[in-house]
């Protein structure tokens, strides 16, 4: 069974693979929420599908319960009212070792054809995912929809690729041959098996639990490992979809289910303790929190520790063609999910100086007044802010915008709330600007959410020197670059290339430095301290699964 | 000038990647110390380099020095008195990321080049070589050229190859071109530049110094890392000579020689531990004692850590053709340079009711003196044995053989000391093979060195048992089984592929448990506590660079 979805799925696969070793455009689910692609009844089917969950226990069947947890409050301001199966830490390990001893015989095409029916079941429920997202994330629709479903299975096609890439070079069976002059050559026959690591982790986060959780869910799986997969308690409804899709793929194809497990718990209990320090997880994928991501890597040995944690991502302006072309691509990605992106820029450095333009010169107040301009133009009119900025997600961040205010710096684009003409209790703000300067230490903490330094530097020199010390020592996982001189463009490369950051240069279309397309753009370097893997690369496949051999003489 | 080794050795690059492909026999370097291979004069050209060294300070020139350091002794009876230069470790680590500046311009190509330009330049002083690893370890000369020359060239060249293979698949520039329905695609350029990780630290060993030492090495400086080779300070000159070699190629390339250093110490000062930690150094390769690695894992937190270290290799006998045949290959295997072998094999299990042979059934008592026979037979002619069991390499190991005598088990074997006929101060002892039940712990420890145990078990059932549990507990670089029946040879495979270990199945003729091929046989599978890396994979190169992605509007 399982080697029937290997068959039924090898076209993509293939695809997948001919897409990484190119790194042109590709994308296997389309972006697009359109009723033309994914049927005239999707949204609908979707959103009924979503609403049928509220108020009620996940339909997931698991053993080894001992309750029901779940506490999920909408951003856009409902409560969801779904409680998930509580299995304890003790009951998931041994579960997961359990199924693991069968589904190491699976091998390569088994797990690889597992993993890719799942991601195809997940492209079906796409719109299904999409309220998901949304209402434990607070991002907008159509985001939630594209960063949620399409691009979110993307990236976990893009790791099985690579998986795959890494396994099927493997021979699974040679003969070796050894000339021995003019005697007999010595003759023998190897087998060379692909063997997983054991019981695989997966942390998510609360922004973007798909998105971020399934490079690791299927880089894992795919390589043969059984997976718990433990979402935060803001977001678990779309890992317990999931779950419960994976699941159902694991059974019919004969597999036991437990191979995927879902740790719901209650927040501030010790299930992720428990989980990443127990001796069978040998492979940990963490989202989140710098202090949470350090702990894993220092605590968690027996594990591979995959981490993504927090950086201060910065943008440096040296001179420009068109400023307001500028401005109105940094204004969509300071107010892009109210800046709670992991990709989101904070730091603008431009020379206290001001800057040259196709039009002339432009002062340093100037720029930031484009800037401000940018942003209080893109949020005017809330009904369509709204669908940009989606909700404040947490108490936390909306408080952290007013400890940004406190700061006391001079304001260039003050925060908003806006009035969501849809979901009355949703928290909506437009993005703080404030003017720094590069003297500044509070600039160079990461201020999680909607909040903006302008910062004035002496030169471009410096901006690209402060630049890149920042990505050493506090860790980035975006640059973004503006400049008209090709001297100037080759210097922030070489800066960016020793900080190990990726750049991004002049953009002003279509295309925003939050965002990195699959199969194209790497995700992360793993070279600053902001991650310590890239999604996705060799290394980040390679290390999940070893070759165990056995040889005789023919 | 370094692209011009790349395009010299392209072919050889070409043809390692295929032999990885397929695994099948390949060598890039011929393992018969003949003349007609490498030349009449060769082994007198050798010898007389090697001895030039003797009793004076080595030529290398360096910078930074305060001293000279070196106090090496054949463990065949002579007093080396060659001396090293000394440089601080801070001088080291200035002097590495400073050449790190310019070296990682020189991009893949250069690195590979220059690497494969060394490696054909080390099998050229192949017998130089061979006598300084003879000297330093006390290998037996024809064991020290194939293991200390080609095989070691092999390995580095598998590991360069590795290395290319993982770095040729990021394609250098691509245009990314994103339909947009109707309205114009959106096109980005991308650049995709290889960046090393910084620093890297080889710390050699005392028996294997190339063998084991060059495939990190080889890893690290094709990927654009600079190298800081840290020999053991019992054998220096193998090392000594590689770096000297390695400088030449750079300066000749138009490169800073201090993209590799040595850093020759004196035995118990603090040089490991402050290299190791030193927050420049990212990636250390390590082969040694499982306590050193450990320390290593543990507290090198700013470096990827790969490491070999110690482990108990068995053997399973549950039936056998020609018992014969299999004691031979055995005590080959045990006296092999004196089990001084990451991969000898050290407990052989047998039930204590016997075993069937083609020639009906043999008793436990039997089956140990066959393997006693094996090992008085092969070292009965002192002369001809010397050259297999070369000498005892340290004071510890020697005494090490009184500690298992002083066990006081039954002597199957006992170990006995050999005049060398050529060199009267080597410490030359055969293989002390002991009686012991398999529930005495002490078999559990690693005796490294020429001592075996042939352990009596309850049945077949429990020796397999015992194996996977002392792989998983213990480590092990190496499991090697004996049986004619299918269902039995099926479990032990399956116990090695959950215990993660290599295994060798009914060996009786020209190949031995401690031998692996490169580019065929992977030698340790970084999936148990004795290593946590293979030699060679895609995991064992592909975090060694990272890519650094510059993209903008086309």
């Amino acid at each position: 069974m399982s080697t029937d979805f290997f068959t039924l799925h090898k076209e993509t696969l293939e695809q997948g693979v001919a897409a990484a070793a190119e790194r042109g455009f590709w994308s296997a689910y389309p972006e697009s929420p359109s009723p033309r692609i994914y049927g005239e009844t999707a949204n609908d089917d979707g959103r009924a599908a979503f609403e049928a969950y509220l108020g009620k226990p996940f339909p997931l069947d698991v053993q080894g319960t001992d309750g029901q947890v779940g506490n999920e409050q909408s951003p856009f301001g409902a409560e969801l009212g779904i409680t998930y199966p509580h299995v304890p830490v003790e009951a998931l390990i041994a579960q997961s070792s359990a199924a693991l001893d069968t589904w190491r015989e699976a091998g390569p095409e088994g797990w690889v054809g597992v993993s890719l029916e799942i991601l195809k079941r997940l492209n079906q429920r796409s719109f299904e995912m999409a309220y998901a997202v949304q209402h434990t994330t607070g991002q907008g629709f159509v985001m939630a929809f594209q960063a949620g479903s399409p691009q979110a299975q993307d990236r976990g096609l893009e790791a099985v690729v690579y998986a795959w890439q890494e396994m099927a070079r493997i021979p699974h069976s040679v003969s070796w041959v050894k000339p021995q002059g003019k005697q007999d050559p010595i003759s023998m026959q190897k087998h060379f098996t692909i063997v997983p690591r054991g019981v695989a982790l997966v942390i998510g986060c609360s922004t973007f639990p798909t998105w971020n959780g399934y490079p690791g869910f299927f880089a894992s799986l795919a390589t043969g490992n059984t997976v718990i997969v433990k979402p935060h308690p803001n977001a678990i409804l779309p890992l317990a979809i999931t779950v419960k899709i994976a699941r159902e793929v694991l059974s019919e194809a004969g597999h036991d289910p437990n191979v995927v497990q879902l740790a719901a718990h209650a927040a501030n209990d010790d299930t992720v303790k428990s989980l990443a320090l127990d001796p069978a997880v040998k492979l940990i994928d963490f989202t989140g929190s710098s202090a949470n991501g350090n702990w894993l890597e220092t605590n968690a040995r027996q594990a591979q520790v995959y981490t993504e944690k927090a950086g201060v991502n910065q943008v440096i302006i040296d001179s420009v063609e068109d400023m307001k072309a500028v401005a109105r691509n940094l204004a969509f990605s300071f107010a892009l999910y109210s800046g709670q992106m992991c990709t989101a820029p904070q730091n603008v450095y431009v020379p206290r100086g001001g800057i040259q333009t196709a039009d002339g010169h432009l002062g340093f107040d100037e720029v930031a007044a484009a800037i401000g301009q940018a942003v209080e133009k893109l949020t005017s009119d809330a009904a369509k802010a709204v669908e940009i900025t989606g909700a404040i997600q947490s108490e936390a961040i909306a408080k952290r915008i007013e400890q940004a205010r406190a700061l006391g710096l001079p304001v260039v684009a003050d925060s908003r709330k806006l009035e969501h003409p849809q979901f009355s209790n949703a928290t909506v703000m437009t993005p703080l600007v404030l003017r720094a300067d590069v003297d500044n230490p509070a600039i160079f903490r990461e201020w999680f959410g909607p909040i903006v330094f302008v910062v004035a530097t002496d030169s471009t020199e410096q901006s690209i020197r402060v630049a890149q010390q920042s990505v050493q020592t506090h860790g980035a996982l975006t640059l973004s670059a503006y400049s008209t001189d090709e001297n100037v463009k080759h210097a922030i490369q070489k800066a960016a290339e020793r900080a190990g950051v990726s750049l991004s240069l002049n953009l002003t279309g279509g295309v925003f430095i939050n965002q990195t397309a699959a199969f194209s753009d790497f995700h992360g370097t793993g070279a600053n301290p902001a991650a310590n893997a890239a999604l996705s690369d060799s290394a980040y496949v390679a290390n999940r699964f070893r070759v165990v051999q056995t040889r005789w003489h023919a």
